[in-house]
């Protein structure tokens, strides 16, 4: 139920999800049951692997996250999780209030032991392909070892779904030497020396679309910020060439005919297309989808909730932090 | 003599600077005078109004700028800014060890009443024109105070050098509502609230290159990676297109035709000639430049300095500065 157009684009995109899959997985669509049959009824459904549970509450995109939480126990976010912790899903996604998932999430599935904070991760495009950035948002004021703990979090999920293993993993700073940087990045590149990652050290904000590093660490406010501002630069391009068509007509013409060559070009740039992030370091698979979502968009979600839970990156998380724990 | 490129591309720059401008200014070049007038002696400088003053020593791109600053007080930086503190040249600019120029400048002309650190102000392309981004990489740990003060020094940038009286101003956070963000900008955020400043609130990454505010506030941390991130969009964007064309002889002439209207178009991104940046809050007018700044980017830097000279910038920050300091 939740997200901008929901449950609308969220069943459209679940439904189109099974029918391209030939039924190879199971949805259960959590919400308001009429709200959701509605909207299947819209769709050509017949023979599908779907089933409904009923929640009668939604949080709304602007409420607060952890008073939600205690307040809306059958909230489409509550239920869904719970179907998971309890074991009759695999996998959760949600396109809703992003900070009641996150804290439902980490309340409801729990902590991987050894993890102090789970983190979103994004994939970004780079000149070798993609990299993984985390954290994107989900924690602001970090310590140094938050900056590990996502950087192990990272390098198992590039491992798995990137399929990169032994991923060079770089630290957002403002200097390669290992002296640059503010407090907590030089004690976190610090730290992450004395690691069994394959860390390269420093990043600058140059090297990331560089491909310097394939899982790049900071913390969630500098995060947040660059894929913002990244997510931003196609608008930007776009404004560009629509002022620059408007100075003449052949320029209109001019802009058109290479309309189609830009598309693709910049196609990378457009992350509304990629799909739900990660909440790496609970117990289970739980994925965050922008709230404007698109079908498509919820469609690559379900597919990469799939893979996460084929793949138990819950599981190779922990077994991670426990070999690091037992071993230091 | 600092730079990549020294003094190539400094004397080419101030010569052509001489040349276009029909001797408007005195440009005194420092630095080793057989290598500097071995430069003049390449370019037509005949009739221009230039002047050399010796320095023997120099401070290399990656000396540590306050061992640096110590021990070579015959530098072309300590003897340029000596010569500016003692009023025989209205400006100081280098394109040399980027940290040992503000720490000179600091040392040596001394830091404004009121002003806790120096701040580099660098502009931004946005859809609404050039904003001003402030702190660039200067100070990297900020307290709360230390951003209300770059606001205030870029207000009063912005209202000269891009004649925006009353400049909106935004703090770069992670979402609108003055509840978010780290910290440093929440506390910061209520303290632009109580300024007399145009502060229009917490930006996101997303706002910046949509023009937003036209005063750009974060701290050193953030500004330098958000920074260098923007530059290197550029480089991504022309390695894409060159991979597309690599793809068939067709696509090569196809992006060759495109090329001249992207050059266009894109040139907003190529932060390379836009010239140096100014360092603000200290007594007196200094700017540093890229290390690799070409002659066009030396002699965009010194039209820079003369008007930051002309008209006052460090006495304008001064009195805002005061004024503020007595009301409250």
């Amino acid at each position: 139920m939740g997200g901008d157009f929901a449950p609308a684009n969220i069943v459209a995109g679940g439904i189109e999800a099974l029918r391209e899959s030939n039924n190879r997985f199971e949805i259960i669509f959590v919400g308001i049951e009429a709200d959701i049959k509605n909207e299947i009824a819209k769709l050509n459904a017949d023979g599908l692997s779907y089933s409904i549970v009923h929640a009668s509450e939604v949080i709304d995109m602007h409420e607060s996250p952890t008073v939600a939480f205690k307040q809306k126990k059958d909230s489409s976010i509550v239920v869904g999780l719970n179907l998971h912790k309890a074991g009759k899903a695999d996998a959760f996604l949600s396109a809703g209030n992003t900070g009641a998932v996150m804290s439902a999430s980490t309340l409801l599935l729990g902590r991987i032991n050894g993890v102090s904070r789970p983190t979103i991760g994004t994939f970004f495009p780079s000149q070798k392909g993609q990299c993984l950035l985390l954290d994107a948002g989900a924690n602001v004021d970090c310590r140094p070892q938050h900056l590990v703990e996502f950087a192990m979090m990272g390098s198992i999920y590039a491992n798995y779904i990137l399929n990169s293993p032994n991923p060079t993993v770089g630290i957002v700073s403002i200097g390669e030497e290992s002296s640059k940087g503010n407090e907590v990045t030089i004690e976190a590149h610090r730290l992450l020396k004395e690691s069994k990652l394959n860390f390269i050290g420093n990043i600058e904000g140059r090297d990331i679309l560089k491909g310097k590093a394939q899982v790049i660490v900071c913390d969630g406010f500098v995060g947040n910020i660059v894929l913002k501002f990244a997510e931003s630069t196609l608008g930007f391009l776009k404004s560009k060439f629509k002022s620059y068509a408007s100075e003449s007509i052949f320029k209109k013409i001019w802009v058109g005919l290479m309309y189609g060559t830009l598309k693709k070009i910049l196609k990378d740039f457009d992350y509304q297309e990629a799909g739900g992030v990660p909440l790496l370091g609970v117990k289970g698979i739980s994925l965050i989808g922008h709230g404007s979502s698109t079908p498509k968009a919820i469609k690559n979600m379900v597919y990469r909730a799939e893979e996460m839970a084929a793949k138990q990156i819950d599981k190779q998380i922990a077994k991670l932090m426990s070999n690091t724990n037992t071993n230091e």
